[in-house]
């Protein structure tokens, strides 16, 4: 398509050039095979920027939030990287631009970058683009990097957990069933924030949390670090300096204590694991394509049973032994 | 642990005995090899029940709409098993109750079985797990099977869908970021309920879906079938009736038709390969648990990158050809 050689490709993105840097994040949203040496380049060359987790559940203001301390990190005059793990319609094609509408205020900032990843196709490979697209953003001197994921699910609870500072967004007033689901997630902050605190009902919310690491019903503090709670407001502008402190102060604890070298290996597992698995997968989708159709005829049949056709269907395509 | 073989538990399940239903289900949840004969036992004879998937996003009322729709289908003389996909903490261990417990009215009634699954572990092994379960309580004579997932991730969406009629909730007065979410799963649905339809704005919510539908933005019908839309009030007790001859008539046209043919193939297809790529998963996980550590620390001093070391751990794990 392109005639320019990819190694130019990861020079034009190391000097900041902004359909460089869209091209090769497409790349590795793609998984192509071709991409590769460009991605191991820019990972040796990845490592400076602050890489800041943010999830909550739906409805919790996560993305207004984000809009929100971008602005604060801009007026600090730092670069900011947007990576968003957006619920995408698995049938209709494309992310939901829900994200990048709230952003518009940032769109004609190029000290701004965004970036909207599918979930589709899962299987590891999104944990593997974001993190991909991650260093690309690293290496075109975005100072810090912001992965928002929706606090649902298991995948984008890790990838949000594989950051160097992970806030986790909590909103007041949010039903049963939201709770229910939140509760999964506050394990794994390294700041709480508690957004539209504005309202009335905030304060609940500030306690409640409070509390709950007080009780120890959640980890109160990690090694070298006590977990802060922060109230913010979006629509008052109000938190967003103590909030960008704290996440600095971490940021300090991770580059540059014991905690750190530890949390760095624990992410670089999470990396390797999630890169090898979405190979193999990838490697045996596009192996066993022709023969599942036929398998799966016989299963829909209730010839043979799910277990027993899965196994064969992995020894037809990936050799004997593949199947355990 | 048990002296009893397999092979008996299977005729306990087929029996309808409770203990024996809920022992193979972890059986099949733990992915133990020991259950496969089993599970095969299973799958032959399964194919009864009538499977609905029921999905709607955090806030949209499905777990009150699922315990709504089991009072009204014991009430027709049906026995109900509820397979419900919770989002649960990777990290604290369990499912979350909430669904169980507002299934309390039912938890005395044996013609109720409720087993939450965690949606942990994930890579295929949820809906590979789902669909053992849905078999199981289909050999032990439940007659209407309900697979509840929220409506967030695409494992969730895919499982609902991977039913023989899909139920997607909508709920009047939900946020932006909530209805952003919805959009991705409105496709999916055979038949689309509006849940709390006691409200003064589930109107416009019935009116705005009816009008996706009439405008083509969403598919109207399927063949053999046209998608309805209907409105409920689990608070009022109303429009149940009209929900369960829906779901009959769907029954019937997955049962009578070609485009059940069709549906059972691609059903069938699905849970081949979700399958096979657990076991391959499962099996990658356990041969490189050794190697990772390794490697990974290596990754985390950026001595290579996440490609090149996945591919070694690949090749180290599986044997040569085994990375892409």
């Amino acid at each position: 398509m392109s005639r320019v050689p990819s190694l130019d490709l990861v020079e034009r993105v190391a000097a900041g050039t902004v359909p460089a840097i869209g091209r090769l994040i497409s790349r590795a949203e793609a998984a192509s095979p071709e991409a590769r040496p460009a991605l191991a380049r820019i990972y040796a060359r990845a490592g400076r920027a602050h890489v800041v987790g943010l999830t909550g559940v739906p409805g919790s203001g996560k993305s207004t939030m984000v809009a929100s301390l971008t602005a604060h990190l801009r007026k600090a005059g730092q670069k900011v990287g947007i990576v968003a793990i957006d619920p995408s319609s698995p049938y209709s094609g494309g992310a939901i631009l829900g994200d990048r509408i709230r952003m518009a205020d940032h769109v004609l900032d190029t000290g701004v970058y965004i970036r909207s990843m599918a979930t589709r196709g899962s299987m590891g490979g999104m944990a593997r683009a974001a993190l991909d697209a991650v260093d690309i953003l690293d290496v075109a001197g975005f100072d810090t990097i912001i992965i928002e994921t929706v606090g649902v699910g298991q995948d984008e609870v890790e990838i949000a957990k594989a950051s160097h500072t992970t806030i986790v967004v909590s909103a007041p007033g949010l039903g049963d069933e939201i709770q229910a689901i939140k509760a999964g997630i506050l394990e794994i902050a390294d700041i709480h924030v508690v957004s539209k605190c504005d309202r009335s009902d905030a304060n609940r919310t500030l306690t409640d949390l409070k509390s709950m690491l007080t009780l120890g019903a959640l980890t109160t503090r990690r090694q070298d670090w006590q977990i802060p709670v922060l109230g913010i407001s979006a629509y008052k502008g109000e938190g967003f300096e103590a909030l960008i402190a704290k996440i600095e102060a971490h940021r300090r604890v991770f580059f540059e204590t014991e905690t750190g070298v530890r949390r760095r290996l624990a992410v670089a597992r999470f990396r390797l694991e999630k890169t090898a698995e979405n190979l193999l997968i990838q490697r045996f989708q596009a192996a066993s394509a022709e023969r599942a159709g036929p398998l799966a005829e016989r299963l829909s049949l209730r010839e043979s049973d799910p277990y027993t056709l899965a196994a064969t269907l992995l020894e037809e395509t990936l050799g004997p032994g593949a199947s355990p």
